[in-house]
C-alpha cells in the first residue's frame, strides 16, 4: 500500500494503482499479426495504443456521429480481459462461446480490482464494446478489425499467408466493419483486392482451389 | 493508395492511413524500464497505452479539474516524435536542448503526414503537452512520470539499480509531478521511501556515499 491509511483496507488510490499494476501484463499477450517489418508478434498493449490513435484519426468516417471520448475509453480497455482469457484468433469461430464465458469472468476479476463504482463503469464500457449495439461500439469494433488488416497488408501478407486465408474468408469475417464505417469498409475491400493482386492473400479458399 | 481518386493526389483517408501506418514504428522505440517481470525493455507504444489508461483511472486526483478527453488524446500522441528522435532517458539532462530541436522536426514531419488541419491540431496538442502550461498537460506529464516509477517499484528496482540512482536524484527529477497531482506526488514520495527501505534504490547519491 502506497498511502498511509488509518484503517487496514486499501485506500481508493491504492486500489487504482493495483489495477494499473496488474494490467501491465497486457504487454505479454501475443496477437497473430506482427508490427511492420518485425519478426516478433504484436502484443495487445501496443495494439491497444495503435487502434486508439487510429480511431482518433479516422472518427470523421464513422457512419453515425460518435462520442469520440467514449470510443477512446472503450478502446483503451477493450483487450484487458485477454490478460486472463488470452487473445483469440479472429478466424477461430469454434472457440467463441467458451471464450465469452472466460472473458466475462476476466472482466469481473480485473475491473473488480478498481473501486466499486469505477469497476462498474469499466465493466459496462467493456460490455458495450463487446455487444456492438451502439454507434461508438460499432465504430470501435470496425477500427479494431482494420488494424491487423493494415499490418498484414504492410507486411506483404503476414498472418493471411501464415494461416492460408483467402479473400472470401477474410471479407466475410470482416464485413461487420461496414456497420461502423462504410468508408473504412470500402478501403478494406480495396486493400483485399490489391492484396490478392500482389499475392499477399489467396483469391479462393484453399479447399476449393485444391479440388 | 487505398481509395479510387479521380486526381493523382492522395485522398484524405489515404493520408490518414499513411500516418497510421507510419506510427506503427513506435513499437520499435525502446525505453529504459521493463514491463513487470520481463527481461526485455518496454517500448513506447505499449507505454503510451499504459499511461493513457492510468490517466483515465486516476484523473479524479488531478490538482485542477481536467478535460479528460483532452488528456487522453495528448497521451495517445505524446511519444510519437520518438519515432524520429528516439527515447531520451529522463536523467540525461545534457541532451535536452538538442532533443527539443530534433523532436520539433519529428513532430512536423510525422503529424505533417495527416491532412493539413488535422496535422495542425495534433501538433498543437503535442506542443501543449511539452509546455506543461495547462492543467491537462501538467496532469498528463505527472502520470507519464509516474509510470516508470511504478514499473521500477514492481520490478524491485529496475532502472534505478541499473543506473545507480538515489532517492534525492529521483525525487528532484520527478518533483514536477506535484504540479499535476499532489495526491500522486504523495504516493511517489511514499513509493521512494519504501524503495529505499527495501533496497530498490540508494538512499544517497553515489559520489557522496563513495567519499
Amino acid at each position: 500500500m502506497l498511502t498511509n491509511n488509518p484503517g487496514n483496507s486499501p485506500s481508493r488510490i491504492d486500489q487504482q494503482l493495483s489495477f494499473i499494476g496488474q494490467i501491465d501484463q497486457l504487454k505479454q499477450v501475443e496477437r497473430k499479426a506482427k508490427p511492420v517489418g518485425l519478426e516478433r508478434r504484436e502484443n495487445s498493449a501496443e495494439h491497444s495504443w495503435h487502434v486508439l490513435v487510429a480511431a482518433m484519426v479516422l472518427h470523421e468516417h464513422a457512419n453515425e456521429e460518435v462520442d469520440l471520448p467514449r470510443v477512446l475509453k472503450m478502446l483503451a480497455i477493450h483487450d484487458i480481459v485477454e490478460i486472463d482469457a488470452g487473445d483469440t484468433f479472429h478466424f477461430h469461430k469454434a472457440a467463441k462461446e467458451d471464450l465469452s464465458i472466460k472473458e466475462n469472468l476476466a472482466a469481473e476479476r480485473l475491473f473488480g480490482i478498481l473501486p466499486t463504482e469505477q469497476a462498474a463503469q469499466y465493466l459496462a464500457l467493456w460490455r458495450e464494446f463487446e455487444a456492438r449495439e451502439t454507434p461508438e461500439a460499432r465504430f470501435a469494433a470496425a477500427i479494431d478489425r482494420l488494424m491487423p488488416m493494415l499490418l498484414n497488408f504492410m507486411n506483404k501478407g503476414g498472418s493471411w499467408i501464415e494461416y492460408g486465408l483467402s479473400a472470401p474468408e477474410v471479407l466475410s469475417a470482416t464485413e461487420y466493419i461496414s456497420n461502423g464505417s462504410q468508408t473504412v469498409w470500402d478501403v478494406v475491400k480495396e486493400l483485399v483486392r490489391q492484396s490478392v493482386e500482389a499475392g499477399f492473400m489467396e483469391a479462393t479458399p484453399r479447399e476449393r482451389s485444391a479440388s
